[in-house]
């Protein structure tokens, strides 16, 4: 395209590589940079070499950190005994936003997935079990998404951590808060009834 | 939010400021750079800063251009007698994707809107007047938005240009290609109608 400069090219290139992001919202965002003052733009720039600079995996749950410890295995008001175990470090994100739990997590960075060639040596399991196994753990909570692929690597983990003296729980499965009955499908009302609370 | 590190935090916010994109979005685009390479992330960083220090406006019709004058102005192949008069750098490049036009543009940087506080004086109209001045120009396509403010800010435009020696024409009007007649709205059948060529 010769009718824009090489420079505004190149940014809409780079920006059309980022996930969901399409020729014409890349387009539409550089407009928007272009438009912006050099110091708000040049925010967004810093914040990118920042991250890419500074952030790496925790080094005893691989969940993101600027340090040696992310924020959460260096809180000394968390609860070492708990280990929630995530395949994401957004997932640990989302669990943390509702507020309720206290104790710690591990960050698998995966799922198993032989489609995709990602198999259990690919993950931090090996990790999770040396962290089992040093004997403070009491609990591990398997919170993988509630897909085929998340169920199975949940699976092949606590089948791993069966021998060892801790309890093993997932997270509950059922109907979702807000949401209709006529509407709700077949798993989820199967789930919702084999998981049925009492009062 | 104590469960992400400070770097992820302000990327995050950041990405949020882009226009389009939410929280939720934001921070995908934020695990999806800090997943990336970090040659890959980098580059997004740098054509930020590339663009904010290279680009300028061109200094004959206000396209982007990263010296004095933009791609179209400095290519001798140009029709320098017809300006076509846009309100964006976006929209001239609509227009050029199109491959069907050799001449030149004149890009207001906006259109007259009161509500919003911009006036005549804000846009780029007296160095328009003074190319068509100039006495090189034969025609002037006014290719402003079909919105009331880009019709208002055309009719303005033409009023300024009308005592010059110079052929005034606007994008023409009608049903679009690939649409359906059931489904077209009244306006558009009016332009259809009203502006009816021949075989």
């Amino acid at each position: 395209m010769s009718e824009v400069t090489q420079s505004v090219n190149n940014l809409i290139n780079q920006l059309g590589k980022l996930p969901g992001i399409g020729k014409k919202t890349a387009e539409r965002l550089a407009y928007h940079l272009l438009h912006q003052s050099k110091a708000e733009a040049l925010a967004l720039a810093e914040a990118i070499r920042e991250v890419k600079e500074n952030v790496r995996y925790c080094s005893v749950c691989y969940n993101l950190a600027e340090g040696h410890l992310c924020a959460i295995c260096s809180d000394p008001q968390r609860d070492r005994s708990t280990i929630c175990v995530v395949e994401q470090p957004r997932d640990l994100m989302s669990l943390e936003q509702t507020g309720i739990y206290r104790g710690c997590y591990h960050v698998l960075l995966g799922r198993i997935s032989p489609l995709e060639g990602v198999n259990p040596g690919d993950l931090t399991i090996d990790a999770l079990v040396h962290r089992v196994r040093e004997g403070q753990v009491k609990e591990v909570i398997m919170a993988t998404n509630p897909t085929t692929e998340g169920d199975g690597t949940a699976l092949y983990v606590s089948n791993l951590l069966a021998e060892l003296p801790v309890r093993l729980t997932r997270l509950a499965r059922g109907i979702t808060s807000g949401s209709v009955l006529e509407y709700a499908n077949k798993e989820m009302l199967s789930d919702a009834l084999s998981g049925r609370q009492t009062f």
